[in-house]
C-alpha cells in the first residue's frame, strides 16, 4: 500500500523576512509522518495573490493533500482564503455557520466585541468549504477540495489540525530508529552505510553529522513504513558502527 | 533601483519529516534582506534527484539568485553538488582547488585522516564551479551560474555565506521598523491598517500578533527600501494605535 503525499504552503512575509522563525512544518511534519501522510515538499510564499493563486493550483494537482498556515485573520496582510476561492474559480462568500460562530462569540464579549468588516472577513470563505474547528479562537479554518486552510499562529494551527486529523485517510505510519555515536566521523563511514542502504532499497537511511559541547559524532536515522526492515536496518548500522571502533547507541543523540 | 531577488532551496529528508528544525532560513532572510537581495521563496524539497535536478532549474530561471543548503557532506544522501552538475548539463569531476585543499586538510590531521572515495565526493564538482570558502571545515560550497551551493550545519552554512556576501551585488537594503501594543485585537485595527497601507504602496505593512504571559497584543511592521518612508509608515501606525486607545511601543515585543 503506497501513502497518501503531503505539501505544506507557509504564507507570510513574516516568515521569508526572517523575522518569524516557523514552527509549523516541523509539527506538521511529524504529525502527518505518524499518520501515514508523509510531507513531500514545503514551500514558503509572499503574501502576494497571483502566487499564492499560482502555487495553490500547482501543488494540488501534484500532492493527495496541500495544507496552508498563515494569512486567515482580519487584516489588509490576510488574503490566502480569497486565493483559494480564486485559485478553484468558486466565489468569496460569507459561509453561515462560521458567521454565526464568530457573531455569537462577539455577542458573548464582556463588553460585546464588534463583528466588524475585518472580523466578518474570517467568515468569508470559498463557496462549498468545509469548516475545520477552531477551539481556541473560534474562527475557523476550512477544507476545500484536498486544501486544507489552518491558521498561521502555531497553538490555534495545531489546534485546528488536531480537529482535522481524524478525517484524513493516511497510509501506513512512517516509523523511524536512530543510532548515534560521538568520536564518529561520517567521512569513515560513509561507504559502509551506502552499502546499508542499498540493502533496503524501500528506506530512507540518513546521515547527520552532530556537534555537542565534549564531542560531537554522527546520527544514522533509518526510516519507512516496514517497521521490522527499519528495526533490522538500524541494527545492521549498530553492528557497523561497532565495527568502525565506536560505541554506538540507538536513539537520538542528546 | 528594483533590488535582485533570492530564493532558497533546503535539501533535505530530515527537514521535511520534522527531525530537523530548519535554522538556516532565518539566518539567510535576514542578510539577504540586509544586502538587498530579498528572499522572495524558499522550497523545502527531498533528498530525491529528479526533484532536486527540477526545482533547480525551475527556480535559477525565476529569480536572480539560489541559494541551496545541505546535501554537500560524503554521504550517501548526499547528492546536491551531482544534481546541479546535472541541472547545468555539465560533467560532474574532480574540482582541482577543492582536492587540493582537502588532500592536505586530511594529511595534517594526527594521524593522519584518510582521504578516501567518500570524502573526494566532497571535491567533486560541477565543471565550471566557483569555490566558496569554509573556514570550519574546510570543503568548499560553490557557486555555479546562479546558484550559491551551501552546507546544511548552520555554524557552516553561515561562514560559507559570509565568505560569499562580498562578491554578492544587491540593491537597496530592505529596513523595517516596528510598532506594537498589548491589549489590542487585530479586528479592531485592520481597517485602519488598510487604509495606512494603502497610502504607502511600495511597503509592505503586516500585522502580526502575539501572544505572551501578563497579555497578548499586536505589532505591526513596516518594511521596504525607502527608509523614510518605512519612518513614516511606522509613525502613522504609533498615532493610529494611541487613537484606538492604545499605549504603542515603538520596536518588537518582547
Amino acid at each position: 500500500m503506497t501513502n497518501p503525499t503531503a505539501c505544506l504552503l507557509i504564507i507570510g512575509n513574516e516568515v521569508l523576512s526572517g523575522r518569524t522563525q516557523d514552527a509549523n512544518l516541523k509539527y506538521l511534519a511529524t504529525r502527518l509522518g505518524e499518520i501515514g501522510i508523509p510531507l513531500r515538499e514545503a514551500r514558503i510564499i509572499p503574501d502576494v495573490r497571483d502566487t499564492i493563486v499560482a502555487t495553490v493550483n500547482e501543488v494540488r494537482a501534484t500532492y493527495d493533500h496541500v495544507f496552508t498556515t498563515g494569512g486567515i485573520g482580519p487584516t489588509h496582510d490576510d488574503i490566502t482564503s480569497e486565493c483559494v476561492a480564486a485559485a478553484f474559480g468558486v466565489p468569496w462568500e460569507p459561509h453561515p455557520e462560521a458567521w454565526r460562530r464568530l457573531e455569537s462569540h462577539y455577542a458573548r464579549q464582556v463588553p460585546p466585541g464588534d463583528f466588524n468588516a475585518a472580523r466578518q472577513r474570517m467568515a468569508t470563505m470559498p463557496r462549498g468549504a468545509a469548516l475545520i474547528d477552531n477551539i481556541v479562537s473560534i474562527a475557523p479554518g476550512f477544507t476545500m477540495g484536498n486544501v486544507h486552510v489552518l491558521a498561521g499562529v502555531p497553538r490555534i494551527m495545531q489546534a485546528m489540525f488536531e480537529a482535522l486529523a481524524p478525517t484524513l485517510k493516511g497510509g501506513p505510519p512512517v516509523v523511524s530508529a536512530a543510532v548515534h555515536a560521538t568520536g564518529l566521523m561520517e567521512g569513515r563511514i560513509a561507504e559502509g552505510l551506502a552499502g546499508i542502504q542499498a540493502r533496503y532499497p524501500d528506506l530512507d537511511i540518513g546521515s547527520y553529522p552532530y556537534y555537542r559541547q565534549g564531542g560531537g559524532g554522527v546520527a544514522v536515522v533509518a526510516k519507512g513504513t516496514e517497521e521490522a526492515a527499519v528495526r533490522q536496518a538500524a541494527h545492521d548500522v549498530l553492528v557497523f558502527l561497532r565495527a568502525c571502533g565506536a560505541q554506538p547507541l540507538e536513539g537520538e543523540p542528546t
